[in-house]
């Protein structure tokens, strides 16, 4: 069924709209121009945000599809607007880390950039309430959050993903600092990669200039985000053969 | 080497003092009456706290080493003072938690004394200067505190300890809450289980009032922090048969 428009809306977040689709397995997802940092304390509309934001986000879906990934990702609709499958999501976030950063460097005081060998891993409990605190497998089996075996394939999933993304900034003159994934189950009960794939969600710096091409900038104002936003854009299309 | 005195003054913490013996392999702690709370910010002395910590620690190491555990204990000179073996400690504290209390109340918002099941597992980075946040087996790693395999070790050890001392606290009429770990490396590289075991590391309640019996009483300033100890050393005689 070629799905040609969104349905009944289903939920509204802070940066995406969620409608449901004539296929009860598909959702349409709708990204607006809304920024946010402090766990959503901070928030502004940039012009074209919502669609410089989705369309990285596909490319690197299409990307990580053609990989041999499982992921969400089903069409493209236009700029701000995706199809995807409709996944029961984990809780959860699954942050994997190249370089110290953010959290990191406050929590245990380290050098901002240092390299992580091998990469770091955490999760995060995802919970405004709580303001999305650290979590390991451990708790997240007490708490009925996830299982073990559920939280060591995100784990394993996050770590082959963040690779494949390494390697895909790198080609591109990027550095791929961070990265947050959230994952959710599917019809067949298949756990796989869903939510988005953005500057908002990963930290990624100009390997040349060392200059910040992601929602830091907003989160220190120190830059021009829609900059930072479309240089990554045109270098992945540059990179994967898209005009 | 029969050690009859301590040497040279090695180290003053908050609730001990490490001496050197004759022995390079042995050291001499000696546990004084303050009782500290808050990370050291909140800090009293009470009248024999020494004698009693030291005492219910004495106990717990015995038991430990009787039934096969590897401790730094090595032999009780008097009620405040002990003879263990030299480790190298790892800056790091395990927690396990039969049930939910404390920091992980706090930290996922939920009941007081939740059981919870299986026993949730965890590790702390020791830095005053850091507040002992928590942190993972990949962060361990990366910040070369730990390697992978020290971790799964600490944690294998933890939960094993933790059954132990569950079960003899149950058949003595108390209720373990949860307990802190510390670990270090002997003179041969093993990873054993050093620190102390008493009401300063671990929560405790009475299985027929519900009372705490432990440091708890101090930090929230509820109940008669001597008399809670005195109880935990008196029934642990009862059920190790001494006098």
């Amino acid at each position: 069924m070629k799905i040609t428009k969104p349905g009944q809306k289903m939920a509204e977040g802070k940066t995406k709209v969620v409608y449901a689709t004539e296929d009860p397995n598909l959702l349409w997802l709708h990204s607006k121009d809304q920024v946010t940092a402090l766990n959503g304390k901070k928030h502004d509309d940039f012009a074209n945000k919502g669609a410089l934001a989705n369309q990285i986000s596909t490319l690197l879906f299409q990307y990580l599809n053609d990989q041999g990934f499982q992921t969400h990702f089903v069409e493209q609709i236009n700029a701000t607007d995706d199809v995807v499958q409709k996944l029961t999501m984990l809780p959860v976030e699954v942050v994997v880390r190249n370089r110290a950063a953010g959290h990191f460097v406050i929590r245990f005081g380290v050098e901002n950039l240092q390299p992580l060998n091998p990469p770091v891993q955490e999760f995060y409990y995802k919970s405004d309430q709580q303001d999305d605190p650290m979590i390991n497998p451990s708790q997240l089996e007490a708490l009925q959050i996830a299982t073990p075996e559920e939280s060591q394939a995100m784990e394993a999933q996050a770590r082959a993903l963040t690779k494949a993304l390494t390697n895909l900034f790198a080609q591109s003159g990027m550095q791929l600092v961070d990265i947050k994934y959230e994952f959710g189950r599917n019809q067949q009960g298949e756990l796989i990669l869903g939510d988005e794939l953005s500057p908002d969600n990963m930290r990624i710096i100009d390997q040349a200039t060392g200059q910040s091409l992601d929602k830091d900038v907003y989160r220190h104002d120190n830059g021009d985000l829609q900059h930072g936003y479309q240089t990554v854009l045109d270098r992945l299309r540059a990179q994967l053969g898209e005009a």
